[in-house]
């Protein structure tokens, strides 16, 4: 499953009543899915987002680490009595819930002893058997256990722990991407595009309209691990562009 | 199920690899929850981001069918070859996929007979005995069927068609909210809250923190869809904030 030229897949379940509600914009997984496969070359596949609910967590959770080889999770890991994401995620694979002495440690020394509440404490607690995912923001550390990793909510946190998963991580071969930014609407060049696609069983053309200033435009994203069969998509679809005359400028190519 | 006083919950399914592929930051979500709960009463109890597979589709649009009260999903159904909500979501229900009467009419007379090419008469097809959901800003119509509501993904289209879909919903009890912004930090009262959470079983108490201009604080979100629960609740955690000395301003009542 974890050589380096197959796919790694993982999916992403966001914990938390404020981004169901609409009370929060997520933001998490952009920055998770871009890490993921810029970084290690595994492809986020599934994205869920559920409430604070026991039940819920531990059903997605044994879902999730059926079905993808890893699962991070965002939210529910602090302090407060709507945090149960170690609690769930201990219950879902049937292990002890408890403090971690390492984790102890760390967030014992980060307060002082004196300031050590229980709401402090609660968050040194974790299945049993887990590793650390080291915290250089706030301390609290995320945990692992099995493929799973759960990870803060809150983005700037989050973003300063991501370097400390990839110890837990094997990846696969990258996904590389291109976009060609086009002066068109869908409709015009639905059809040709439909009959590239064909041709590319191992690429994936998507075509996404947008509104910038008042102008309409398509951009026309290539995806695929083979470098090559990229390239040549890319020409073919310039090639129908140009011979269309629809002006176009390439956007990015991340390699 | 569908009575004024009963709990109504829908899911929203995010069709698209750009989502997915983190290229994209979804903004959807929070628009169609916040319409959902504040204009209908509807609740919002799981979202979920997929790619544009076939199979993908299929398989979560009958597992969120069954278990939801109304699914809501959103991008797949414009001109190009990457646009398969409707054909997945016809095959999922076993129903023909085909060209729509109303909605071919709709969208010849908005391109024109000359300009209605492939790609544009593609946006008429959809299951069998579909409802539309007109589209005041591009035309081409969404469409519904059982309790399934499909929606473009381009978030100023969607916008522009959200009050076309309420013809098709039948909402409940609108839950209600407040804000309390607090000056402290979580682990200074999650115990506290958690035994006041424990009072107000049909309360629910999100406690988020945040950073913002330098300053660290927490929100306080209570919930309920009791509005006289909800008031009761609020003024325990104010005693609480009173009693800590912690300052706090109350952020707003959607009610």
């Amino acid at each position: 499953m974890k050589k380096k030229n197959k796919k790694v897949n993982a999916a992403i379940l966001i914990i938390g009543d404020e981004i169901l509600s609409g009370r929060t914009q997520e933001s998490n997984v952009s920055f998770i899915s871009k890490w993921l496969n810029d970084s290690c070359g595994i492809i986020v596949e599934e994205v869920r987002v559920i409430p604070d609910i026991e039940k819920k967590i531990i059903k997605n959770i044994l879902e999730l680490h059926k079905n993808f080889n890893y699962v991070f999770t965002t939210g529910g890991i602090g302090p407060t009595h709507d945090d149960i994401t170690a609690q769930s995620i201990s219950k879902a694979f049937k292990v002890k819930y408890g403090y971690n002495d390492k984790a102890y440690k760390i967030l014992e020394k980060y307060y002082g002893k004196k300031n050590f509440n229980d709401g402090r404490k609660k968050m040194a607690k974790m299945p049993k058997n887990s590793s650390l995912i080291l915290n250089p923001s706030s301390a609290a550390p995320g945990f692992k256990i099995r493929n799973v990793l759960s990870l803060p909510g809150v983005p700037s946190i989050l973003k300063s722990m991501i370097e400390n998963c990839r110890t837990y991580l094997k990846g696969g071969k990258k996904k590389l991407s291109l976009t060609l930014n086009t002066q068109t609407v869908e409709s015009n060049i639905s059809k040709e595009l439909g009959k590239i696609q064909k041709q590319f069983f191992d690429v994936s053309i998507g075509s996404y309209p947008f509104f910038r200033l008042g102008k309409v435009g398509v951009s026309i994203v290539i995806r695929s691990s083979n470098k090559l069969k990229l390239k040549k998509c890319e020409k073919k679809i310039k090639d129908l562009l140009r011979l269309k005359k629809i002006k176009f400028f390439k956007y990015n190519l991340a390699a």
